[in-house]
């Protein structure tokens, strides 16, 4: 039963693609450790699932086109665009933003100018962060773009979000996190009303700083009332007690790498029982089948996709370690929210949030210690 | 091999005990959601391990003379002192501050006025947190106390702190609770230098804010700089990077929940997968001596006992919710902090630091940029 919900996605944009609208993504061809090797078997595993999309595959062209040759469903959907540099791992935004020609750059121009309307890569993600809010512009009403991904829960998937695009919030931005995220699990989950948890060290109403205790009030008060499930604490991330777990940027990337951290060590530890012995490994045996699905389930390639939310555009981030199925996971990832019209989601709840901000802004001229915490 | 590490405590603690020094540890008997059963129960349990302890066992005196009738064990190391009340579990702190008569109060009292070298309680943490500084008073050159405990990792154990005793922290705060973590990981890991990572967002120095650069550029500098590893992420602490994580209370919270429940739903799932079929079952069987011993070396009970560190005096917490056996776990951690005077090598350190943290003062006054950070 735990195994049983799809990401909306895997059933859905199939039929989307087959219709008339076909749709582009801008893919960086160098990023990530395993470079055009990795991006384009990635692509290739991506074409089965997508067969009605284009990829505007950018970066270096001779490489690119000794990829393709290798894998012909990639070069199916694939248009190759040079690009004479690529953006190092380790290079620091503020550098990675003076390089005009690099293939991370002209992806996100594709976008920028609506050639394409989303963008994957799997380099370095400050460069990202910082190269998707020059070119692809954040979303009117949103102040700071926030990274979202889905991690599995024993009742299905959560989307958490921040995850390190902002290690210092105030409550407008987990208020804004709060509404994307919403949409962001309605565009990839399915979910017709996810409900919302605000991250915090306890699930009491006096728990928490200021900001928190805010940005609740605040969503309590809003179009979201009635998804809003209030505080949740650590353990409920995995437990599934929401649909979208909302928190500052420094908490979140901690949070899932933690919790990440947590499942490797129980697999580590699970796998020296397995060969502890001659019936030890017989059993393994016996059970390897329910083990492999757990496993899958599990699996980190399934969840890779990270979303930079709140941009004119969708901007997929793959892991830069993943392989050809964990890119194409991000692949599906950057699929699913443009087929679900992502952004218009945003903006509706964005602009119904308005009145409500123009509300509080009064009430903070009128308490300036209110106004001093926010 | 990974199961291979003791607690030092485990192996130590009964020879110290036969020798010339009583130690007395105040318990509060009314604590926790079991209550008196609960923790007279888990004396029994640790009056095996510790059988030169003396407990002066506070609270209700009808309810806890019974219960030391069903464990002669327990009533062959326990005094009791009667207590009017106990501190409910959702008491606010500042209320319970104006309960004189309290067992947890009371228990505090003992350690104060020297009857006792540490409290262990089950109750209310809020409350304990107020009243042991209140009462037993915070080490002087210590800002602020913190909780630190233990955890599981793949190379042994690891000691995090700040669990949650301040939500929000300065770089003082960091490099207190690195010295305290490290004096901790001394006693009751039994470790000569602990490693200290400093928790973060990237290992790069660059990573996180202010605050957290400056923690580790006056770590850097200490008397502590051998053992400083730098920053750490969220996936070093189950990697047992380093014997000690230094985070803030909100991080360390969060962290520590989310860690325990990714651990708890891959036991569920591991459940659902040996309940899958005939086959699955058979295999259980066949692993489950190994299985046991990794559900053994993760099991919370075994690492039961957060220690509020910085105090005049050792002070354990006791999960609420827990069993006979993980409050015998608490009082072993209590016994390990007392016998390997864990205080005296706090003073020490601290001291050290001084000299360090003058000059950083000094340095501030010239520059006002880096004082208004901290």
């Amino acid at each position: 039963m735990v195994y049983s919900r799809q990401k909306a996605g895997m059933s859905e944009t199939g039929s989307s693609f087959s219709g008339a609208e076909p749709f582009t993504l801008a893919v960086d061809g160098m990023g990530g450790d395993g470079g055009p090797e990795v991006v384009v078997a990635g692509l290739a595993i991506a074409a089965d699932r997508h067969p009605g999309a284009r990829v505007l595959l950018i970066g270096d062209e001779a490489t690119l086109r000794q990829e393709l040759a290798r894998h012909p469903k990639a070069a199916a959907i694939c248009t190759i665009r040079p690009a004479n540099s690529a953006i190092p791992m380790d290079m620091k935004p503020t550098a990675a933003l003076r390089v005009r020609d690099s293939s991370m750059r002209l992806s996100m121009d594709a976008v920028a100018q609506g050639e394409a309307q989303g963008v994957v890569s799997a380099g370095n993600s400050g460069a990202m962060l910082a190269l998707a809010k020059i070119v692809v512009k954040t979303l009117p009403g949103v102040s700071r773009p926030a990274m979202a991904a889905i991690s599995p829960t024993l009742k299905g998937d959560v989307v958490m979000l921040d995850l390190g695009a902002n290690v210092a919030c105030d409550w407008r931005n987990l208020v804004e996190f709060a509404v994307m995220g919403e949409a962001f699990a309605k565009a990839v989950l399915g979910l017709p009303a996810p409900t919302i948890g605000l991250l915090n060290v306890g699930s009491e109403e006096l728990k928490g700083d200021e900001k928190l205790r805010q940005a609740a009030d605040v969503l309590r008060n809003s179009s979201l009332a009635a998804q809003f499930h209030g505080f949740v604490e650590g353990h409920d991330i995995t437990a599934g007690t929401t649909d979208v777990v909302v928190t500052d940027g420094f908490t979140g990337n901690v949070a899932l790498k933690t919790g990440e951290g947590a499942l490797k060590m129980a697999f580590v530890l699970l796998r020296q029982v397995f060969r502890s012995g001659l019936l030890a490994k017989l059993g393994y045996l016996l059970v390897r089948p329910g083990l492999e699905r757990m496993r899958e389930w599990l699996d980190p390639r399934r969840y890779n996709g990270a979303v930079f939310v709140g941009l004119n555009g969708v901007v997929v981030k793959s892991h830069g370690g993943t392989d050809a199925e964990g890119f194409a996971s991000a692949v599906d990832v950057a699929m699913d929210m443009v087929t679900h019209r992502f952004n218009e989601s945003i903006r509706e709840q964005l602009s119904r949030l308005d009145t409500l901000a123009a509300m509080r802004s009064g009430a903070e001229k009128e308490h300036p210690a209110v106004a001093a915490v926010s």
